[in-house]
């Protein structure tokens, strides 16, 4: 059987960025199952007709075609009980640790980073992410970003109760990490995969987290693929 | 033995608000121990001098003395280990969803019932609350309530995490409650018990949940005192 993720890239088929991607990339890890993550651009919604909907990530497991990242977590764990369980605080509380990665989380880093995606994307991809998203932000997207380092001190307070949360264990999950963990991490691999500009102090214990999330599964995000220069990230 | 909480109190004892005492109670509730709840105030800092700080919630449990109300929660799970357990999806994810009602839902909730919590408190309280409340608001605190309905629309976008989780399941810990649950309770709670005006719609899930919360332990919460008139908080 061939499960295949269709996941977002950028204007290099080999960088892929969307957050909810990197989701369902880590909760597949995490069972242990196989997969080819195939490349797809926002206008390619022709692509995606058979699942009825025009957005990635969508997961095709056998006979099974799931749109949603949550959804795709809550098919994975159904179809593969026997692998270590991506909700072992139950699918309520990851469900809300997610949506605030949604809310928060996102629409703090888009604010930072939505130029510098919008730059790694190819033409037809790009018009449509910039029309759309200034609509949404009513503004160009370069005046978006602009002034980011003013806005970190009120970004980084917002982590407040990921902080607090990894005083008490090294994952949000505990031991070892879950679903409420790979929600989070999706987001920081996005920002990360497209922008050189780090929103987190290296002294934070979430920049820590980070590096570990990084490295798990064989480095899955740690190996792929920037649309930046790694000796950008550095400065 | 005798556990004593204290726990802080309006003009009339037996108006209790504190959002982290109503913590502290739930959780000794679920953990199926007796407790007297002894009423304290604000400018009583010499009555907690034994616990070498001066706030509530504290708890004295025979030998222990236990303030700040995650710490009781962690103190009654290790004291109290044959009950059901607090954490049920780990202490770190109960942390995270602690520390966003501490931020995110008791900010909201703070600007829409500070002159409200104010006018509940005696004489040498109020002085107290409104100096210091004032300076942390950076004004008057009718005029920080003021205009509490047009915020409305942003507190409840702001309990988004909260109401997707309760779509997944009756409470944050699942099928039935634990500390994850208490910690936004305790906030809800806190604004019910000294002020009319509600927050949530009545067709809102996160308000169905909140009924719930208040019908648990022979309705611990349900049958609190208010400072408030049942009728007022009818209109």
């Amino acid at each position: 059987m061939t499960r295949v993720l269709y996941d977002l890239c950028a204007a290099d088929p080999a960088v892929r960025l969307s957050p909810y991607c990197w989701r369902a990339k880590l909760a597949l890890a995490h069972k242990g199952v196989a997969f080819e993550a195939r490349p797809w651009r926002f206008t390619e919604r022709e692509a995606l007709g058979f699942s009825g909907q025009g957005k990635v990530p969508v997961l095709v497991d056998g006979e099974a075609v799931v749109a949603d990242s949550f959804a795709i977590a809550r098919h994975l764990e159904q179809a593969y009980p026997q692998a270590p369980t991506l909700f072992p605080g139950g699918v309520a509380e990851a469900r809300f640790v997610a949506t605030w990665a949604d809310t928060v989380l996102n629409a703090g880093l888009a604010r930072m980073v939505v130029a510098d995606i919008c730059a790694a994307l190819d033409g037809a991809d790009a018009a449509y992410f910039r029309e759309s998203r200034e609509a949404r932000f009513g503004g160009r997207l370069e005046d978006v970003q602009a002034g980011r380092e003013d806005r970190l001190g009120a970004f980084r307070a917002s982590l407040a109760p990921l902080r607090a949360a990894l005083g008490e264990a090294p994952y949000l999950a505990g031991g070892s990490p879950a679903y409420a963990d790979y929600a989070i991490a999706g987001s920081f691999q996005w920002a990360h995969t497209i922008s050189a500009f780090d929103p987190l102090a290296a002294d934070d214990p979430v920049h820590a987290w980070r590096e570990r999330m990084r490295g798990l599964y064989d480095g899955l995000m740690a190996r792929a693929p920037r649309a930046v220069e790694e000796t950008a990230a550095a400065g």
